[in-house]
């Protein structure tokens, strides 16, 4: 917000030339960017499964049946909302099937797959987790922001992703 | 860095009430954050597979110790370097240098591990990678953002950071 550079058109003529690789220190802000976000979901990562028993991938899993209306989803929507590969989905399942965290429907199943269901069990544990989880991802990442900081995350991210949708669209 | 420590009282004595967990719309900003990164990462690690049979991990290894003099490094100073435990280092190597693109020299290993010299082939792939590479940064990073927002990503990455160094350091 405080020093609008006004090189935004000339930058983007000398690139239409095919110009102008991105500078060191540019290169630098996209290194530490994905290098520290990668350095939080990892602690937080690490952080949950020493208090939960969950991994991070469990928690999404679990996290999404929960926000379902009858704690239920077929595997391709829960694959979409977990953002995973249905096979990686359909192996994790299994795994966690097997500690009685969630159960496949079977009966109902069709091309978009068994609907998965939370168990009581699967419930419990994702409340169980919930609070450190929470605590985590407040310490590290909300209370070190001021508010502008995350606004700025938050418009900073949308631009990001709406680029990346267009271009991943192509 | 600001108000870690004094506050830490308080806030653990707000947190024992159960007061104040952070807000949907806080949580979405820190899922939406980490997701963007981690698509980002993805999408540009999958481009630079695809147009240079480099993988990411190949690359940072290659970069880093191309920008060393005798382009060379300890096996300890490059796991640094690249952010990875030594184990997966050394494993990493293994595939490396049977491609041609790094070898270890043993002769000067210390409790260091051995140092690890970039070949003339790892010189060429790295080149070879390089401007693809810095062209999907650029058009996925670096265009998209503002000025401000390239100054805001730099900012919240450095507070974020200082952070997580704080915390882990406990």
């Amino acid at each position: 917000m405080h020093h609008m550079i006004d090189t935004s058109t000339r930058e983007a003529a000398v690139m239409a030339q095919g110009g102008k690789y991105p500078t060191a220190g540019e290169i630098r802000i996209w290194r530490d960017y994905i290098e520290t976000a990668e350095a939080l979901r990892s602690e937080i990562a690490s952080r949950l499964q020493n208090d939960s028993a969950l991994s991070p991938g469990d928690y999404s899993v679990l996290l999404a049946l929960s926000e379902e209306h009858g704690r239920r989803l077929r595997s391709s929507d829960l694959a979409a909302a977990v953002g995973w590969e249905r096979s990686r989905l359909s192996h994790h399942l299994r795994r966690m099937e097997s500690r009685g965290l969630v159960w496949r429907d079977e009966c109902v199943a069709d091309s978009r797959g068994a609907e998965v269901v939370l168990t009581e069990a699967g419930a419990e544990a994702l409340s169980e987790a919930t609070p450190s989880h929470l605590r985590a991802v407040r310490e590290l990442f909300l209370t070190p922001l001021s508010p502008e900081q995350t606004t700025a995350v938050r418009n900073v991210t949308a631009t990001l992703r709406a680029s990346l949708d267009a271009h991943s669209g192509l």
